[in-house]
């Protein structure tokens, strides 16, 4: 018999019980709100991709206009603007949204099924090839109507929603039709709408989604197409049989979340140990330092281990940030820390990289190293990179904390004040004050609305090696003691005022990438705290790509310029030939004239015999 | 043509202008002081050390007690007495000092020789093995009397040391008698007589000594011995052509030492290059990450390159202590901060360790490893390290600053405020206020009486990474680019009061060392600023030697402990089996009850990408 799984199942919280006053985030938050959202749906307007809706509700002639998933483009836009009002309301965006949703729903057909693309063009082509994400589209919808109903309690959407996934259900599942859809995303949307609905069909057809996978039968444009096939899709094996990741690296991370979803109900050991393995897999082998995945423009994700080129690193956007979906997932899930780590990683490097500064310009791709030719842009055709971004970067609040049956835990370090509420109605408001991450120091203070017993879990990141921790002034005596799974454990009785101050050396840190990693021998990057830094022409005018070299030894000044791109701390040292050398993080790069950018750069060694 | 070579010579600062109130160093010079030179006097006494003086005088009837070279440790108390005295005036320990020099006057022969054991024992046999330490101890003679003269402005002793010098120059250079004395040290004390006496006889003399190096003359019981012979005592070759470090360790940093005063005055390329060859040879490969050189016993020496046991180290607390002076030397020849690294690398680790905390138990032999067997003990037969701690600690003051013609050198961070004074007269007023090594923040006031011109050169210690650095409350921009040779330079215009800020972060460090060291493979040692951590069992009852494994990416608290060891900054983690591991400073071992120790602890390689 095997042993019992162990499974913490940690509550997410939601972003309205935190709010962020941090001087990081929210400055990238009022951009998104101001600039990106409005620009966004501005870009789905001018593009066809809302008139398609009103076509295909016959409200309006004409053919559909763009790719055949665009739908999924407004759909996203709306989840991020329901995150959006959740944190600050505005009843011209809700109005605007509200007007959207009204397309969207009457171009429903009357037994649920919803795909402007099918609609207009080839109604008689329905569920004929599994790639045409006609799925993919109705779980971006299940997802906003779930974000657009917590924010406002409305449920127009979300009727169309279940409605949908009726339809769905009515079509698929036991005893019914065979689907794969070729672009995982329905299945974790349905689980979501189990969770608001409770209606178990949802998950029940979540789980078969998930079961269908694997056994050969797949039919449409990738499975015809040799160089792609089943493992593009993840549909080469069994989900409870995955070994590697394989395919296209987005499809993969909505896989591996939607399985982490099933366990959540299920408990299934073989999806557990499943997940473990590819999770292993896919961060010891196949993953960038800034958290990006997918190597290969060809796939769109993964190739073989340790294929990490810098330049020609694909690194898609929505990638980085379905990787915090499935990290999240997973922390909540098994309740360690090193999950949290990895949303970190793509909080401050991978995704945030995505968007310009300003707010309207994105990268789809995002290499670890270029000569000064690759730029953001404000939209592309294929667009689910700037609505990722749209939905992701407002959601971020809720990876702050969890709760679990016994306690809080603190994943995220945002400046921020929130109220949580705990077993037995025990409120319990958490004030966090940090400049993270310029610097290591956080104080946490916890004001539960009576004394009380409970735990509270400190993550301490990846990136830390020394710190210190008080609390009520005093030095926690053996904080060695109470660390499990990467967090400081804090089981007592806290009273309201009680100040836990976590504070973290953040030197600047030489890293090394695995012998593994061709791209990486003889090179180092340089972190500091969870920022990777990068190299970039407009502040190294004396530099030229790939021709300087710096040691691990190099001593790096750290100097924060609150006028440089919206605020930043620099690291300056000196390349081995003596010239001095900038360095700032990778997210804010491509941001000021074009000019080459470097991440990993060439290490002369010191033959030290101490290092 | 050779390239002329660049040499700097900057000026130690001696301690008296520099008030030490630091709260590491001070405790530890008062221990000093208090315990340490009064015990020291007394088993000089209880020895017979000191009576052999009267002996010798004819003042007292009895043969030599002790070995051959016991003058030496008396002189060498007297040294400390006077780096105490000018830190502390105190008349009681001037007159017993005076008494014993009274004593040492009178056993001076007419013609300035001055041997107890040869007056006593054999004053037939001078000067006929070349082992017997005659100059040695002659050499100590020097070095105290130029320190007693400078701490009380007394000539007796001055008096007894140029006499014995003039003894030595009618017998020995130029034309006369071939002589290579065993143990260098006379060498470096005639550079220091000439100093305080401006006599050039002196340096010539030295000079002298050091160039009848390694032309195959050498006569004596070292000679004669086959395992040791002319490698043992640096007599293998003529100084300039020596390529790698040899022999026995203290004679080795005494001769180095020695070469570097005198390119003070010479400027020889040729010696300026073995020098440099045989710096390398000695830090790069067979030098402990406590500064402790000398693996093997057997010669109190070096072996061959990368052999560093950590179990059978021998490294003598001279040898740590002689590195330091070779160091300071080197520092001040070649203005490059990597040699005051290495001061200050002995100080905190391979010289300190040397003593207790108590201050009245000493280590002859430092290893960096033990079972539990190795203790420190009041005294020894050769008793050379107690006495050399005598004189090293009460004169680290002198390593703390350094001036140059246009400017002042920071190179140790020492609680404290001194005067120093420049060219043309000027004065500057410097205060540093520091908890270091417990914290890099390191404030600098700088006090010129007049508003003036001039640059000071703060070192960046090779253990620190980052650093933020501040002039006036404002972030200096490019401190990157005033970096040279290890220190930022800081030239401009100085005021009163004018203030600098060096905030260094001070991360635990896992360091390994070369893979050529065979002890160290598969294990890291903790270094945290410059205190190398070992583990000891007192703080960990649950471990036994060598069983546990640790990871580098185990996060460490920081903890300052008040009331532990004189007060300590302990780093607490676990070690990978779970088990709590307490990590304390190298130097504050065996202080407690019996027990094992470790500096490198068996790793466990996680494998990550990227580390």
């Amino acid at each position: 018999m095997r042993e019992k799984t162990s499974l913490q199942s940690w509550q997410s919280t939601s972003f309205t019980q935190v709010s962020m006053e941090d001087h990081f985030w929210q400055p990238r938050l009022e951009v998104l709100k101001q600039v990106t959202l409005p620009a966004c749906l501005h870009k789905c307007e001018e593009t066809g991709r809302i008139t398609n809706f009103a076509k295909a509700a016959g409200l309006q002639e004409g053919k559909h206009e763009g790719i055949y998933f665009n739908d999924s483009d407004v759909y996203k836009v709306l989840e991020g603007a329901a995150y959006s009002l959740m944190n600050h309301p505005d009843p011209v965006l809700e109005a605007e949204i509200d007007r959207i949703i009204d397309f969207i729903a009457a171009a429903q057909d009357e037994d649920g099924y919803l795909s402007t693309y099918y609609t207009l063009e080839a109604p008689e082509s329905k569920w004929s090839d599994m790639e045409k994400h006609e799925m993919y589209c109705g779980g971006h919808l299940i997802e906003a109507a779930v974000a657009y109903y917590e924010a406002t309690g409305k449920r127009k959407l979300l009727d169309t929603a279940c409605k949908l996934a009726d339809h769905y259900d009515s079509l698929f599942g036991v005893g019914k039709r065979h689907w794969v859809e070729g672009h995982q995303e329905i299945e974790l949307a349905l689980m979501k709408l189990y969770k608001v609905t409770a209606e178990p069909r949802y998950w029940k057809l979540a789980l078969w989604l998930l079961e269908e996978r694997g056994h050969g039968y797949g039919i449409g444009m990738i499975w015809d197409k040799e160089e792609w096939g089943p493992p593009y899709c993840q549909d080469d094996v069994p989900v409870k049989d995955i070994q590697k990741v394989t395919g296209h690296a987005v499809r993969a991370m909505y896989l591996y979340s939607a399985m982490a979803d099933a366990v959540h109900v299920s408990s299934d050991p073989d999806y557990v140990e499943a997940l473990h393995r590819v999770w292993n897999h896919t961060v010891d082998r196949n993953m960038y330092i800034t958290g990006g995945i997918g190597p290969s423009q060809h796939n769109e994700g993964f190739t073989h281990d340790y294929d990490l080129p810098n330049e020609t690193a694909y690194c898609e956007t929505c990638a980085a940030i379905a990787m915090a979906f499935w990290n999240h997932r997973m922390n909540l899930l098994f309740g360690d820390a090193k999950y949290a780590d990895l949303v970190e990683r793509e909080m401050y490097n991978g995704a945030l990289a995505g968007i310009s500064l300003s707010g309207d310009k994105f990268f789809y791709v995002n290499p670890l190293a270029s000569k000064g030719d690759h730029h953001r842009v404000p939209w592309y055709d294929t667009s689910c990179c700037p609505t990722s971004l749209v939905r992701f970067l407002p959601s971020i609040g809720q990876y702050m904390y969890a709760t679990s049956g016994n306690g809080i835990v603190v994943n995220q370090f945002i400046n921020s004040e929130g109220t949580l509420v705990m077993a037995e109605g025990l409120k319990v408001n958490l004030k966090q004050t940090t400049v993270y991450p310029w610097h290591g120091r956080i104080e946490l203070s916890v004001n539960p609305d009576r004394e009380a017993n409970f735990t509270i879990r400190v993550r301490i990141p990846d990136w830390c090696r020394s710190y210190k921790l008080l609390i009520g002034g005093e030095s926690v005596l053996d904080a060695n003691r109470l660390i499990d799974r990467g967090y400081i454990v804090l089981e007592r009785s806290w009273s309201p005022g009680d100040l836990i101050v976590l504070e973290m050396d953040m030197p600047a840190q030489a890293m090394r990438a695995r012998s593994e990693v061709e791209a990486n021998r003889g090179r180092i990057a340089i972190q500091r705290g969870p920022l990777v830094y990068c190299v970039e022409q407009a502040d190294n005018p004396g530099l030229t790509y790939d021709t300087f070299t710096i040691s691990d030894r190099e001593p790096l000044q750290i100097s924060h310029q609150p006028e440089l791109l919206g605020g930043v701390t620099v690291l300056k040292g000196q390349a081995t030939n003596g010239l001095p050398i900038v360095m700032i993080p990778y997210y804010a790069w491509d941001n000021r004239e074009e000019g080459f950018m470097q991440i990993w750069i060439k290490e002369v060694r010191n033959q030290r015999l101490y290092s």
